[in-house]
């Protein structure tokens, strides 16, 4: 959706959000001061911009509201996440690409660790903030699913799936990443993302084949009554075994 | 929580509630009234009581906001469905559990299949209600979560698991309930819940043991590569067969 021009006539702000001006992180950095100074609820988007030296202006250029300072990233992050997700041949495990999907918003988290805890701990004392991040995971969700959905479309239950699978994702993706947050972002964060995933993709993902020459020999299963006669179930493996 | 007594020094908040007198019902229809006529930013609590006849003070002593009046029995079921799950005797089979507290929502919206139609198309338009319906998903969430990680307190995982299939009966309920309400409420809900919660109890589920009496006769399983000579699977055939 984005142009990929680089000529001068390219938008503004989007250059500017590329490159990560000061003036973007003076404010978030100016913002967090006085949200940990005075409070959330008490600091006003005029304090803000007093404390970064720069007007309002410049503030909602960057922040549609002052909600928006606190997730300053989770907008590149959604479009980074979209991006990957359509990027795919289509081969893809679909769990497993929504797996790596989500692993894409843990790393916007520990890339900083010290402002995610921060803003952790901001987002718990404040219900407005909890509630705007509802409305963020959601939008999360909703891209996994809509993937997960398309993916699914010859599936009589593909809408069902997807959006059973879009939210266990969500669901162990968050468990993770707030043992990270509580822990201070000490500990092994890829590591317990993994292993919260991976509770996901063994209840609903299927492993891609193996390449032919990696395939295991064949396996035979029988299953049998105990009380079945013995004669019955050895001729039963034995057509079984002699089977083209 | 609540009292169970009904003397006269009980709350009558909570008693007025419980019998869901007429002047709670007539804000709540005066308020769809207009919210369908005029839209529902455009209403202001003035005129909901002003159409239903009553003052200010009475809309606040049901509702502690307009958001409120749109959702007016959430309260109750939240209520209804923590109840439900510390009603267990702890031994049933805990994703059942879940699912079955679950289908306590659908009871509430099928309960009036007009007005939860009626809702959903209003809650589509308005921003600010599919927040608040976000706040209120998520304490359906975290209320089916508490109670599995007290279920799974013993496993390792037991939080991520209770987080996990939390979130992936609400999805299931969600997909289900949305469907019978995009069909104007026709349809077989109860069928469709079952559906939905199915896949979530097939990825998570243990079915819980049958009674003695009635469990099947044993089953014996093999599992044996294609190459293994046919003596060796006797073998091991023969010895399950005969083991105590």
């Amino acid at each position: 959706m984005s142009s990929s021009s680089t000529s001068p006539g390219r938008d503004s702000k989007a250059r500017a959000a590329d490159a990560k001006p000061p003036m973007r992180e003076a404010l978030v950095a100016a913002a967090f001061q006085l949200f940990l100074e005075r409070g959330y609820e008490q600091t006003t988007v005029d304090d803000i911009v007093a404390l970064a030296g720069v007007g309002r202006r410049s503030f909602f250029r960057y922040f549609p509201s002052k909600e928006d300072v606190v997730f300053p990233d989770h907008e590149r992050c959604l479009a980074d996440m979209t991006a990957f997700l359509a990027a795919g041949t289509g081969d893809e495990e679909p769990v497993g690409r929504v797996c790596d999907a989500a692993r894409l918003v843990l790393g916007l988290y520990a890339e900083n660790p010290a402002f995610s805890v921060q803003r952790y701990r901001l987002t718990k004392k404040v219900p407005g903030l909890r509630a705007y991040e509802l409305s963020v995971v959601w939008r999360y969700e909703r891209a996994l699913a809509e993937y997960l959905r398309a993916r699914f479309a010859s599936r009589r239950d593909g809408n069902l799936r997807a959006d059973v699978i879009a939210a266990a994702v969500v669901a162990a993706h968050n468990n993770a990443l707030r043992s990270w947050l509580r822990s201070d972002g000490q500990g092994d964060a890829t590591a317990a993302m993994d292993h919260a995933l991976g509770l996901v993709q063994s209840a609903f993902g299927t492993a891609p084949p193996p390449p032919a020459d990696e395939r295991p020999e064949d396996v035979v299963v029988v299953v049998s009554r105990r009380g079945a006669p013995l004669w019955r179930v050895v001729q039963e493996i034995e057509s079984t075994l002699t089977r083209d």
